[in-house]
């Protein structure tokens, strides 16, 4: 235990760590974990690497990525720190919090629930941006200036939400198979009914698309990155990349959507195009560093 | 359903495809499940391509190296196929088959086994060479005379038992944190007390560092990998690569052991160094090609 950080786990991988923390969120006001990777530049005296935020999909937790993509192999060559943060609160013990694969435990959507029970514990956003970003800047040898955040699915829409709704907080964003119009699609009217009520303007401060469309000039003219598997399972129904290919297109922000024949929605996809993503990261993140010297 | 090869489930990655299949074995009397990697090489009319078999440790199956280890990534670029075997019969319904971890389901030892109530389905090792490594030769692009065979803990020991059990089967072995000399250590006495029963000749018949001991000249002159964590929390009481090394050194077999600090036993571990191991493969099983051009 060290400032309130309990290490759960350490692996050497790739000739850094691959580590398992746990600790009392406060925001939260339960326990919470969170995966990092430490590529071997860390060991550096005086590293400050930059960091790159992974936020995961429905039913996956802190481990997920960091077991399934092979993103650590590309983390150890570029000098990256990779933070995997849980998907939900858990141990609430709400009513029916985990009777769903799609609501509740594992399916945080990476927002602030306004409704009860929600609105207690499942304040995704509040305890990723003023909890866990400070905490890894103060614990390891991170340059939050440097920080970019990326994800799969239910944590693409969060990367995407969070880049949107926080300007400078993150300096690059990309996505894998985004749910990237939530308020039309099942799996978003779902969570949004449930943590933010029936008021569909609401929703809108939570959709990437309905984000961007707001836009007065492009929030991240160095581009953003998607990634979209053309047999994935949920494309036509959940995830509408197109929605938000509009949205760039009429804001002019820079968006490469790379359409993947024979695809899937698997991590079988993310791990294919995983090291893209961080070399996308890792250029633009670079480009801060060159720029504030 | 084809040639009775049932396919389960196939994602593409890496511009290749994961597959699983199911089948019903005869040598095992029980259906059957290994994984099949397809590099995008296997597209290519006439290709016949050289082919890895991995063999996983205690409690995996089927999926755990394709889902964890990242080695499409390379197979992909090799050109090679890769197989991975279940680690036992599942389904014999057995007094006392799952009750432990180290015995049973998910730890067949890649041996036939000679007691009751295991011989009956407990044939991995004939499963494997008899019934498996044909049927990949006959139903999918690869060609037999390159086929190389490696694993990890159980599956160490499986892979370089096999290899030296059958000369010329496979012309390239390695190894990731092996059970080395399976004889000498509890999990090993466990498994071959039951399977093979208490005459400790019949172990050694099992064993890598005993079956390389016993040879009278190198049986792989162009060496053999094995790569061993220093941290590994299995090293000391069961793994022992020291006495493999000693029984190399005897015979003239070159070796290359190569002890990692801070490495432990996990996928961590074996994906850090599976691209080396898939290197090693390919330029062994490439040899092979131009020897016989």
């Amino acid at each position: 235990m060290q400032n309130g950080l309990e290490l759960l786990a350490s692996h050497a991988c790739f000739d850094g760590e691959q580590r398992y923390y746990r600790h009392a969120s406060r925001r939260v006001g339960l326990p919470m974990r969170f995966g990092l990777y430490l590529p071997p530049q860390a060991a550096g005296e005086g590293a400050r690497l930059p960091v790159l935020f992974y936020l995961a999909g429905l039913t996956c937790t802190e481990e997920t990525f960091a077991i399934k993509a092979g993103a650590q192999r590309w983390a150890a060559e570029l000098g990256l720190v990779l933070v995997t943060p849980d998907t939900s609160p858990r141990g609430a013990d709400l009513p029916g919090e985990a009777q769903s694969w799609d609501f509740g435990v594992g399916a945080g959507f990476y927002l602030d629930a306004t409704r009860a029970p929600w609105r207690r514990h499942w304040r995704m956003e509040t305890y990723l941006l003023d909890e866990l970003l400070p905490l890894i800047g103060e614990q390891f040898p991170v340059d939050l200036q440097r920080a970019g955040v990326f994800g799969h699915s239910m944590g693409g829409h969060g990367a995407l939400t969070l880049a949107l709704r926080h300007p400078g907080m993150f300096r690059s964003v990309s996505a894998l198979a985004p749910i990237a119009a939530p308020s039309r699609c099942p799996w978003g009217e779902k969570a949004f009914t449930g943590y933010l009520g029936d008021d569909r303007r609401a929703w809108a401060a939570h959709d990437a698309t309905e984000l961007m469309a707001r836009q007065t000039e492009p929030p991240y003219p160095d581009g953003i990155l998607v990634d979209q598997g053309l047999d994935d399972q949920f494309l036509a129904e959940q995830l509408h990349p197109h929605l938000l290919e509009a949205a760039c297109a009429a804001v002019g922000q820079p968006l490469t959507l790379r359409r993947h024949a024979g695809y899937d929605h698997s991590y079988y996809f993310v791990a294919s195009f995983v090291q893209d993503h961080l070399r996308f990261h890792a250029e633009r993140l670079q480009k801060v560093g060159a720029r504030r010297r």
